[in-house]
């Protein structure tokens, strides 16, 4: 059995905060500073230059990958970390569409993070071939799933309300109809257990600074199903993708399987943050944590409902169908958060009115759940919401 | 004038070594460890979410892109910060060849980074209306200059040999034939004082992580001209890159000018290490710094010709043609930089024969230059470099 309580020790949480937004951005783990401290006075300032080999710099992106494709159900050697999800999202949809040349449909869903719309937008654009974006209501995904369908690029949980795709279903379905698949996993890494490879995915793509606490701005992950491997073509041709990327040749030849997924030179400092931050995860069982997340959320959806029964519950009921956050809505959302926050229960705001709770049983348990029952319900019973501080904007929601 | 004790004094360099790779890795900026455990500490760990607002997280790649502005000659505002170089050039290239629709060549040289090459070729891949890359041998770039050029793609200081193009010439050359241009100034952003502006650039990008010293895989950045800056179509569109990211619209509109060249999530921990290595800067002179690189590298390259005569300078002897390294070949560059390296003098090589050795005056002055030079001559009077030890690669050369 997972000790959460020994892993919540690994964390550094600001005292008094009960932290429900890691779903956002996940808590500092202690070992992290340390962790980087070395690396920049022993690695980068002992070893400068030398830290590429020495420290073993260049091979980190796929280390950490493996780490990561153990959460993701990832074949071992098929997942490397670089860039963000935006670009990692754009990699995978050009190769799709590279591979499904006389199809003129990308399919995803209202739901689905508007970057990944965007980017699959500007790709499009850039293309000129008339592909267009299709994005329809989460639900009715599975019916627009046609021939015409290049690629259905779908984000697992989505954002705003926590509802999950059935990954497995949706895949079967999209390669029934010749498609194939990308799946976001920004809110299911370290959040659920995830089975990329038994659910079929052919490519995969996610962030490490939500529940797999990377840090603000740690880079993003790609995966790709080995059967495609050395067929991907890589439109983010970048030399550390190359085949031989120090011999320095004059035309581009694609490194063999994922590496060819890899552009530029490696993050190398945000990577000694992230490497703390996966060892927290070498003593958890992703069944253990997925039991731990919905009981918790089940509490605080009980809680919330018997306390506050203007929030309406945005987040479906039934355990499969949902990730692990936890969301409601309410018309004032954005000022019921701030409200909350100044209380020391942190959670976020998403337009138009869903308020967000992360479940993060890695650093959360049922003090925290319970005492955002009580604030949201002082919020709420005091129409705290009210006040003209908690109405006022800030830049980044 | 700027004064380079001080300078140097800022720097955080191993004892008994000569560092002559700036050009490629800068060396740790002493104020960096202490400005990441803040960030680390006090930011992420301390304000958790909330620092995208209180620590000013989302605002940073504008400052530091204006910081960095300074030095390379950009109008205020016109720089970002973000992703990696190859990611940056790929932005430009495809900007450039959606405003020159009907032209089908990006000219290059043999001398630019092969990533840049690389980059050009998926694009050009990835559009499949035909564009051709044409590299001739950097001195025969001008003549290449035709009307079918849609885009002039060059680094200003040659990676290898350290030769510098004329930014001014090649820029009017371009437009008279109605070409675009896009300079990487990864050799030149902390080598050499920079006029973007003035020289009529198009787009410009680079790294930060050599003469900036940024730290291993810092960030990467872009300047876009002002006159470009609301028209340029941004192919990788991601949500930073939004005119209103957080409002979370289902299309995409292009932010104001320079903020549509983000994409993704800013590198907020890899952002602090630069942050500090950007106030190193503060003190610094363009023109002094241009002056004692060209004195120092003046002496490097009297001091090696006559100690060892087996060695071919690469770089001009003209100062205006060169950059801030000297580079010289022998057929046994690798050997002989492996033997340089276990002397405490550090430069690097770059197959086929070629010794770079970065002129940096931050952190390099006469003594380390003339150390360089005794090291040297043992390596060759000595053949140090026929020793098994020295002959065999290491992965990351």
């Amino acid at each position: 059995m997972t000790d959460f309580a020994a892993t919540r020790a690994l964390f550094d949480l600001p005292p008094g905060v009960a932290y429900l937004d890691g779903n956002s951005l996940g808590p500092l783990p202690r070992a992290a500073v340390a962790r980087m401290e070395r690396r920049m006075r022993e690695e980068w300032g002992g070893m400068l230059i030398g830290g590429w080999n020495k420290a073993g710099w260049m091979a980190q992106p796929r280390s950490l990958g493996d780490r990561i494709g153990r959460l993701i159900g990832a074949e071992p050697g098929h997942v490397v970390l670089g860039d963000t999800l935006s670009i990692k999202v754009f990699q995978a949809l050009a190769a799709c569409l590279a591979m499904r040349p006389d199809r003129r449909v990308v399919l995803s869903d209202l739901g689905n993070f508007p970057s990944d719309l965007y980017m699959a937008e500007g790709l499009a654009g850039m293309l000129g071939r008339g592909h267009a974006l299709r994005t329809p209501e989460p639900e009715a995904v599975e019916a627009a799933i046609g021939e015409d369908v290049a690629v259905l690029m779908l984000t697992e949980v989505d954002y705003r309300t926590g509802r999950r795709h059935d990954m497995a279903r949706l895949t079967r379905k999209a390669h029934e109809a010749g498609a194939l698949v990308v799946w976001d996993l920004a809110h299911s890494a370290g959040a659920l257990p995830v089975d990329v490879a038994g659910g079929g995915a052919d490519f995969a793509v996610g962030c490490t600074y939500k529940f797999l606490n990377g840090g603000p701005g740690a880079p993003a992950f790609i995966y790709v199903a080995p059967r495609h491997a050395d067929g991907a073509v890589p439109a983010l041709s970048g030399w550390l993708g190359h085949r031989a990327p120090f011999a320095f040749e004059p035309s581009y030849r694609p490194g063999e399987g994922i590496e060819r997924m890899r552009v530029g030179t490696p993050p190398v400092l945000a990577m000694a943050a992230l490497e703390a931050a996966m060892d927290v995860w070498d003593g958890v069982d992703m069944e253990d944590l997925r039991r731990e997340s919905l009981r918790l959320g089940d509490r605080f959806i009980a809680g919330v409902e018997r306390a506050c029964p203007e929030l309406v519950l945005a987040t479906p009921r039934e355990h499969e169908r949902r990730g692990s956050q936890v969301s409601f809505r309410h018309p004032e959302g954005y000022a019921v958060m701030q409200a909350l926050i100044a209380r020391g229960v942190v959670g976020d705001f998403r337009a138009p009115d869903i308020l967000r709770f992360g479940i993060t049983p890695l650093y959360v348990g049922e003090a925290e759940i319970d005492r955002a029952v009580e604030a949201l319900a002082e919020v709420m019973a005091e129409r705290l919401w009210d006040r003209a501080e908690y109405r006022k904007r800030a830049a980044v929601t």
